[in-house]
């Protein structure tokens, strides 16, 4: 409580941390160089992000007993590297009912554990499946400050932990998260958490995961924000980081004593929702020798350089956590591959980047040209496999079968197949993963070939509109010192260049017409009609709609990809493949 | 209440339907039908399964409120039809907040509706995803018997809406569910619901979907369990049924009369967990003039029939409710093609399934007459396509960049990936679905090609394991007048054929020690320390947790099949690709 005269500071810092699901020791040794460095800094409070000992999420191995009790043998070890300082961490505790849980660590001691209350359930999250919620709202005294601790979705509501926590006297809510991006989030993030700030009227401190896992990039951006809702700090987005900051807590108490709502006491809840615990760990800092510390303010980024390096970690993070070193591109000339070849490159380094161009008689040779130049632009390494002789086995060999018939789209998949076979084969023979090059509009569409272009381990752009493509492939030219994806590239009409002269126009839509009509219809799940009385061509939306339905089975069988929109498709978007409800 | 002289008699009648998610025509006709069934019987009460309305499970389909509105609109359609009957159909009731429902229709009239309590969110099941819990436990009087009625998972907990309608006086209580199958689910039911029959005096109406949807075949087998849990009725397992039964009511309140604990009236919990409302439909039947009615008890089966029978269903239903008539199989003279081959036949008729047979250099002469038996014995036209050009090709186009290599697994990969391009391309010229062959066991440790013998539309025996493929073999030579499956296929040691005397068991483990392996590690998620100490070979289990855990990534990109087992691979079984989590 407030006193006259009262100075209160606390030092905090976030380690915004990459770990690896399942990597018990390496997420270890990644806390313990962040407690080391904040005991350098006499740090009092270090807090590191949601399910930090064993990764995020860890879907269903959190249903093996012994992946639990390993986290709990992990989070011992970092209880023992604790002596001088206060550790917030995220595990999962648990013995038959299992708890998204924070752990409050003091000098050398499990002190307490707070138990996740709101569990997200929607969208990619599925945590009722595996947590229990928790049912009480702890307040603690570190150093002499009260500090309410909740984890990420907890923040996110009104009447939450983090107020009931603020009413029970805390000056600062520590929130510890793992909050999967898509464009756009930040700002969101920033926007509520300064809201919280100046209702509760409490210093907010916000630690995020950083990096890739599966479908899910984490881009960090932890922030720290004052009880007036200012931002104090902000760290890295898509990297890692050490967030510091010296909270001036005697300020929280001073506003609150001016403040005659805050003075009535009147909570804005009829009955308390969760019951309130108070744990004193320390009275006073460790350490009252603080030299000032530097704080940060990271600048955000803009649009698509946040979509490009979500793209980017993303990527690099699938590669590598999964134990490769190469990827392999097939490089067909256009712009989904080039792009998604400068990702690769800007993800992984240009030695750990093979492009492979696969030309057949439908080739133009401005696209075997524009790879080539795309390769050198870039610096990789680049194959040739031409699958013309390949493809006319094929048709030699179905000649029997298919007598009486006329070539259709069957050929322009079996050429497709014929690159996913390649592709295979080389990355079989030599460990490379393959990186698919679709984008979301032709994910939506089915616009792309099951076993050929859709053949491969990561689909780095799937969740990428191909207006966003383009604006992606600008942005990456804007950004370097030299044009990294040849300009032919970005103007040439889109093609598959599976039949003659064929254009991606003869079969869908302009893109620009097709995308909004995709995101209406995927994303914000709106009906044809209405997409229609938008002022959108009917004949579009139809088609569109039709399309997006009728391919569900070929993205069932898709390899994963970033997220980067509200909707993915993946965990994110749920339909039935067996399913007649036809909206067009 | 109960009352001297009484006599009272309820006709019910469970139409036990294949709904089709999103086919609002389709399965209203099909509840038309059994209205007018239902009335000529003069039944007194018919139900429909869970969200017969929409189908089940209708997924993300519930997020558009415009399938929500129509499937509304076609509950209105049955009201209009339900003059002189009372109807307990299952539909999607919401705006804005969406409930799992049951909708009460009595004479034309929408009287109440039901919200499910119990939301399953485990195993295949995502029902908090979009459902909110209901709160009140309604007890309806209908033909003067006072009836529960609640939905599928409300019924599997001993203090549910079951048991408080029950203490609140019900004397029938009527469950619409949609419970998926798995080998030995029958029973476990049976067990469960006669308990909740005794333990409650009530008749017990369990109405069950059948059919198959995706990953999923609800298996039907509805029954009905009089208040001393015994069976009165029982319909068809893996088929559509009428389930009839006159019940004696009377019965019920003589011997809740008798029982000295149910009359001191005291429910087993403390606090009534939901609320009971009363709402009375009707005191009398609408007709007394019934003839005896048959009741029927089909005698279940047993476990290979079962588990048959579910294949048969589950594919046929993926195949006709997608709108295709004929499938294709590559016969490659096995165990397993020659077992799916049979199922698609039992399933589709054997005009529509064709086989094609892709052989290679490495293919035995037997394996090719193998396939050519079996084909003459189901009466299937079969396909010859040999890959050796392709393959020569193949091997001629790489043969540069592979310089310097030796032969691996990349030329098997080829192989098995050839032979899903040829399958692809029939599939795409004359619109047959593919169907793969892979078995669980495979499926499991990864011993399969991606976009090879893994590319097609319908993984029909991906959860069954290989062991369970030689006895399902068996039982369908043995149900058959002549065998069908050549003794030579079941008899031959597995191989994939793909070099020179390959063999199975050079990669994996003899299947018979590895399936309990897979069944402990993968469906009962036991450490490999614990199924070492249950006594199996300490090299065996690590290997065979190695090859599940390294093969994730494949799974991932499988299509769907038929669940039979507790736990499938699919949306029952979640695990994160990127896991550094080793347990072996």
């Amino acid at each position: 409580m407030p006193q006259s005269g009262d100075a209160r500071r606390l030092r905090i810092a976030m380690a915004q941390l990459n770990t690896t699901v399942g990597d018990f020791e390496g997420n270890l040794q990644k806390m313990l160089d962040g407690v080391e460095q904040a005991k350098a800094l006499a740090v009092d409070l270090l807090t590191f992000p949601e399910l930090a000992v064993c990764g995020y999420p860890p879907e269903d191995l959190l249903f093996k007993p012994h992946f639990i009790a390993e986290n709990r043998r992990y989070l011992q070890k970092l209880v023992k590297a604790s002596a001088g300082i206060t550790i917030v961490v995220g595990f999962a505790e648990g013995n038959g009912a299992i708890y998204n849980a924070a752990a409050v660590i003091h000098d050398g001691k499990l002190v307490d554990v707070y138990h996740k209350i709101f569990l997200p359930n929607y969208g990619v999250f599925d945590e009722n499946r595996y947590f229990r919620p928790g049912d009480s709202c702890p307040v603690y005294t570190i150093a002499g400050v009260a500090v309410g601790v909740n984890i990420c979705e907890d923040i996110w509501y009104e009447v939450g932990p983090a107020s009931v926590q603020a009413y029970a006297g805390a000056e600062l809510i520590v929130n510890v998260s793992a909050s999967p991006y898509y464009f756009g989030k930040g700002d969101a993030r920033e926007e509520m958490i300064a809201k919280r700030a100046k209702d509760n009227i409490a210093i907010f401190a916000y630690n995020n995961l950083v990096g890739g896992q599966d479908e899910l990039v984490f881009d960090g951006g932890g922030m720290i924000l004052d009880e007036k809702g200012r931002l104090l700090a902000r760290g890295r987005q898509f990297g890692e980081d050490m967030i510091l900051a010296d909270l001036d807590v005697a300020a929280v108490a001073q506003v609150r004593l001016k403040d005659l709502e805050w003075q009535k006491g009147v909570a804005p809840w009829k009955e308390p929702p969760w019951k309130v615990t108070r744990v004193t760990l320390s009275d006073k800092p460790f350490s009252m020798r603080k030299p000032t510390i530097s704080t940060r303010k990271v600048k955000p980024k803009n649009l698509y350089a946040e979509i490009y390096d979500a793209l980017v970690l993303g990527t690099g993070d699938y590669v590598t956590k999964n134990g490769f070193e190469k990827v392999l591109i097939g490089l067909s000339g256009g712009i989904d591959s080039s792009l998604v070849a400068a990702i690769a490159v800007d993800a992984l380094g240009k030695s750990n980047v093979v492009g492979v161009t696969m030309p057949s008689r439908y080739s133009s040779p401005g696209s075997v040209s524009d790879a080539e130049l795309l390769a050198k632009n870039l610096g990789i390494k680049l194959l040739t496999v031409p699958i013309e002789k390949v493809f006319q086995a094929y048709q030699d060999t179905l000649a029997e079968s298919f007598r009486g018939t006329k070539p259709n789209v069957t050929e322009e998949n079996i050429q497709a197949r014929i690159r996913g076979n390649i592709l295979m084969a080389l990355s079989n023979k030599f460990g490379w993963l393959v990186l698919t090059t679709g984008n979301k509009s032709e994910m939506a569409t089915g616009y792309t070939t099951l076993y050929g272009d859709m053949a491969g381990g990561f689909a780095v752009i799937k969740d990428v509109p191909k207006t966003v493509v383009y604006e992606l492939a600008r942005y990456r030219n804007y950004r370097g010192d030299k044009e990294l994806i040849p300009a032919s590239v970005i103007e040439k009409p889109p093609s598959a260049e599976l039949r003659p002269e064929q254009k991606d126009i003869d079969t869908l839509p302009d893109y620009e017409l097709l995308d909004p009509v995709l995101k209406a219809y995927v994303e914000e799940d709106k009906s044809v009609e209405e997409i229609i009385a938008l002022g959108i061509d009917e004949e579009v939306v139809r088609k569109a709609a039709r399309l997006v339905d009728g391919s569900e089975y070929k993205r069932r069988q898709a390899p994963p990809g970033v997220k980067i929109t509200t909707r993915a498709f993946g965990r994110d978007r749920r339909l039935p493949i067996t399913n007649r409800y036809k909206g067009w």
